[in-house]
């Protein structure tokens, strides 16, 4: 991506009431005032960062220029927001482009955010996980992120680091004998480690409050799954389902469990058929089962052959799954049939909410080993996770070498690690990583 | 509408980049102090329209104070832009309604610009003409009514009714023989008349543009129905495709005929069937050309039984539909057989496009009886159109009455017609109407 060029992309999604247009780069000013019509001058010392009412042809915009380093790229920039609609954003966008704009490619405003020093690479990262953020917890977890509490705890790391490599560099350069060094492993290599540690261990929670957790509901027709969805979903729906520009499909939907955000997918009944169309949904409903995180494997208390229920659950559902006993208000007197251990067991009412909570422990539970997990204030993501196991395992060894006395292998190993932490917050950042990086963005971020 | 109090919503669409929550109401600025922390106050007079950084919460959110009367709803408006993503937007969104804000009614902010003298009631429906714009036509028309067009001719129109009323008036105040007017009827009121009549024949032009045109594509099975959708969207499509937020469906899709939004409706191929679904589909796809403003019924050329396709056409095809005979680069030698006069005949190739524009003119004809017909400059909407009807009966009454002498009935009438034309730009808005303009808004607009 050349930094050289100015870009230009809606901010905003465009099918709103206003949509904001931004433009970014040495000539942002420039090419605004050649499409931006209007009674003063947006980038006259006066008006830096005052949003003026003008025209792009017969459209009312508001400009507003900010000026290097202060914008979110940290070049010069122009925001122009225009009314909504798909055809009104277009028009000014089109403008901009015919004035010597280039399309931002996705992610290109936060990678030059990134190259000017605005944020580090983990804060960039965080820049996406705010915007798909399917919790109130993971919005935290990413504005946290986002501030640099996690790129101050992986500095106070890179320090931990470098300081035991300087021990180590300080024995090379004059040996034992000559130094009051401690004879034990330095403070500063264990600390290091307790730092991997606690950082590693909040990695499965990460992922969850990032990317969410694929719940799928399976089971035979009729045993309540769609009851069961919507009873799920709808405890969260309403929050979003005011805001224009959220759309749900009826047979997936978003929930939140516990602070973690879950994509619900409902499944076709299994059962054998010989309907073509009903084949063809219960192979897709195999196929969602096998991809699923969680399983809930609804079985209907009320069934007058429990056997059956019980045995399409041994048939079908992976190891894992847990298996839900519904309708039980309907049958609160009934006792289920034993299930073997590998099956976690709630019985619950999808009609009443009866026993819901008993359901989200056992989720939780199958998915943090713990009924009510405490979520990481800080979490590394799956690419800090790969660099923090690269430092980890560099430390083991340059703790060996230290050991055995091999303080130039102890050293080298050290700078490895301290190397794998500077990745993560972009310190040594090649072309493929920040690819890796910036093609996850949306257009306009 | 209370518009005491101080409203919120998501005046962009919250899915993209970033997110723009407007307040607007006395206590905006109150209320934006309350939930936002930065360096500077939004409210000090240097700072008036100048974006801030700062935060709500944990948020980085950009702040900007627009004071009334210079806002876009006339209140004191607080713009708050943050990242986007619905939780992002909520939690900013949820700050504001915790600390003061109510949530806006769909159109309420425009509603203000209304009641505050912004904006009349014809540029307030232009808002929603220009968010929901289907083409670069439509969008000129509505912009063009945003900026006044359409109303300044009202205004016009309102003094000609009202110089025709003085002229009325003065008869009677002053009898004939004591006056030196010309016997015939008063320049006014027929330059009047001839407004109206421009303005309504600008009626069908303006409702096309506005609201789009539902095309259908019908037909037997393997006729080239689909080819012909692609072809049709696909010329428009790649224009909004890199804009995020707008999404389409497979089997219904927008495409632009001579600036003129068309919604294209694929059905599925109609013939005799005993498949349960397939019984489903024809039944919809029979609703779907019932529904229709223009039906594009496919036949195939190749077809060795093209009186089967003919037999099919006079079955099913609504009288007005036009005859579409497909795979003319496959059988340029083909002579179709001879059809009912009431259909229009095109031969085409979906696959090459060949002929396409002779397709287009026969679409053109049946909705303007004008293969390539002007677009107006402005165009009433329907609400606009059903007032000028009104004024248009009043003073074809009032010329009658005039001409018999009964000036003060006439002027009675004239006074009719004058209010149904103040009526359009909301000179005299009841309750009833304002409701009617302002339910079709979005939230946020």
């Amino acid at each position: 991506m050349n930094t050289a060029d100015t870009i230009v992309a809606p901010a905003s999604a465009v099918s709103g009431a206003v949509a904001v247009i931004r433009l970014s780069g040495a000539e942002a000013l420039d090419i605004a005032r050649r499409i931006w019509r209007g009674r003063r001058d947006p980038g006259a010392p006066e008006n830096i960062r005052k949003m003026l009412l003008g025209k792009v042809g017969d459209a009312p915009v508001l400009a507003v220029y900010m000026k290097a380093p202060h914008s979110y790229t940290g070049d010069d920039v122009v925001e122009l927001q225009c009314h909504g609609g798909a055809a009104a954003a277009h028009s000014v966008l089109a403008a901009a482009l015919d004035a010597g704009c280039r399309m931002a490619e996705p992610g290109e405003f936060t990678f030059r955010a990134f190259v000017n020093g605005k944020l580090d690479l983990l804060q960039a990262e965080a820049v996406a996980d705010v915007v798909r953020s399917g919790s109130d917890a993971a919005l935290k977890l990413a504005e946290r992120q986002l501030a640099g509490r996690l790129s101050a705890r992986l500095g106070q790391l890179y320090d931990l680091i470098n300081r035991f490599r300087s021990e180590c560099e300080a024995r090379l350069d004059f040996p034992d004998e000559e130094l009051d060094f401690a004879p034990g492993v330095p403070d500063a290599l264990t600390e290091a480690a307790a730092v991997i540690g606690q950082l590693l261990a909040a990695l499965p929670a990460g992922a969850a409050l990032r990317d969410g957790v694929n719940v799928v509901l399976a089971g035979r027709p009729n045993s309540g799954k769609s009851s069961l969805l919507n009873l799920l979903s709808g405890r969260d729906r309403a929050i979003v389902s005011d805001i224009p520009g959220t759309t749900r499909d009826t047979v997936e939907c978003d929930a939140v469990i516990r602070g973690i955000p879950v994509h619900l997918t409902d499944t076709a009944g299994l059962r054998d058929s010989t309907d073509a169309v009903e084949k063809l949904g219960v192979e897709r409903s195999r196929r969602s089962i096998a991809a699923a995180q969680i399983v809930l494997w609804l079985l209907d208390l009320t069934s007058t052959e429990p056997e059956q229920e019980v045995a399409e659950l041994l048939r079908s559902a992976p190891p894992g799954s847990i298996a839900v006993w519904n309708k039980v208000d309907l049958a609160a007197d009934r006792t289920p049939p034993d299930l073997p251990e590998r099956f976690p067991v709630v019985s619950i009412s999808a009609r009443t909410g009866e026993n819901l909570e008993a359901l989200y422990d056992a989720v939780m539970k199958q998915l943090f080993a713990a009924a009510r997990p405490e979520l990481p204030e800080i979490a590394p993501n799956a690419r800090a996770g790969r660099e923090l196991e690269v430092a980890r395992a560099a430390l083991e060894v340059a703790e060996k070498e230290y050991r055995r006395g091999n303080y130039e292998l102890a050293a080298e190993e050290s700078a490895r690690a301290a190397r794998a932490v500077g990745v993560i917050v972009g310190r040594h950042a090649d072309p493929d990583l920040l690819d890796e990086v910036f093609k996850n963005f949306c257009i306009g971020k």
